[in-house]
């Protein structure tokens, strides 16, 4: 049960995102243009950094969704499953296995990224924008993962929950749903 | 030496808020809302949560641009001191204290956060909405302390520039200023 008075039928991050508008709009702002605005990185590359933070920080919710959102994107779940499991023998190009590693050095603390690290990734070809990017990413699935499980929000143990979840994220993005696509809603939070 | 490319007169997170704008403004808009915004927590005791936090995460730039920012609030500087020795011990109300142990708890995993530490903060009179916002704060602090330090962007040592920058943040807050406000941005990041 949450530490707070929250709507039932909201679990995760989505009854937090309604409980306080004026801070939940921010959020959501910050997510949109960095996971789903212009970029060199795919809206899936992207995914997978949220995942593997989310992962790494063992938040169930925040790992189930944005692992569903890399998959759909993605179009198969090989590569979030072999990526959980080892970074270096991941199906991904050797500049994202540099930016992952920096994403996993954040995770811990920011003074853990090493200057190896990041040298590794502009080897591979890694930008500054993508490098800063990789970075927020990281530090913003922080920010999720304690907001998400530092409240005890409820993590639903349906698989169905996190594909309805996730294909509200891919189609719509992260801005709040307008008035009007209530059915979008209740398709992404009342699964059962 | 910062791993990206920043504007060398703007250490810490000056230079990365500058460095792209369109994440910078939600960033920006969150912790305006939830340090400066209406709340039954002084703006003091806010920013005593982001100290404590940045402290943890041993963030040099964070810890002592909002130990400064704490210290102007509250007049002097011993509560902050006390804090960071000790929360337990520390001269602030027995809420406060509750509420500190929590953003120390997030800040370690958001799984860290236990039933026993909100229930004490709650027989000290904290409310939900105190109880979230200490969360999110803690959490929004996580995200700062691995932007900065996950970019090794410069920390000033002298302590008249954090200072200046909270005098800043005291008295125009975490927006980005206007145009024509020149005069206090260079006082902000250019005191050497």
């Amino acid at each position: 049960m949450p530490y707070i008075s929250l709507e039932a039928h909201l679990p995760g991050i989505t009854g937090l995102l309604e409980y306080r508008k004026d801070t939940a709009a921010p959020i959501r702002s910050l997510t949109q243009v960095l996971l789903r605005g212009p970029s060199t990185l795919s809206e899936g590359e992207r995914e997978l950094i949220a995942t593997i933070v989310s992962y790494g920080n063992e938040c169930k919710f925040c790992t189930a969704a944005h692992t569903a959102a890399a998959d759909t994107l993605l179009g198969e779940s090989n590569t979030s499953q072999r990526m959980k499991e080892n970074i270096v023998s991941a199906p991904v190009s050797e500049k994202m296995k540099a930016l992952l590693e920096i994403a996993a050095l954040v995770r811990q603390n920011g003074k853990n990224v090493t200057d190896e690290a990041i040298q590794k990734a502009k080897k591979e070809g890694a930008t500054d924008i993508e490098i800063h990017d990789t970075v927020l990413i990281a530090a913003l699935f922080c920010l999720y993962n304690r907001y998400v499980d530092g409240l005890a929000t409820v993590t639903p143990p349906q698989p169905e929950f996190y594909q309805a979840l996730a294909d509200r994220l891919v189609k719509h993005g992260y801005n709040r749903l307008p008035q009007g696509y209530d059915h979008l809603k209740k398709t992404a939070t009342e699964v059962k």
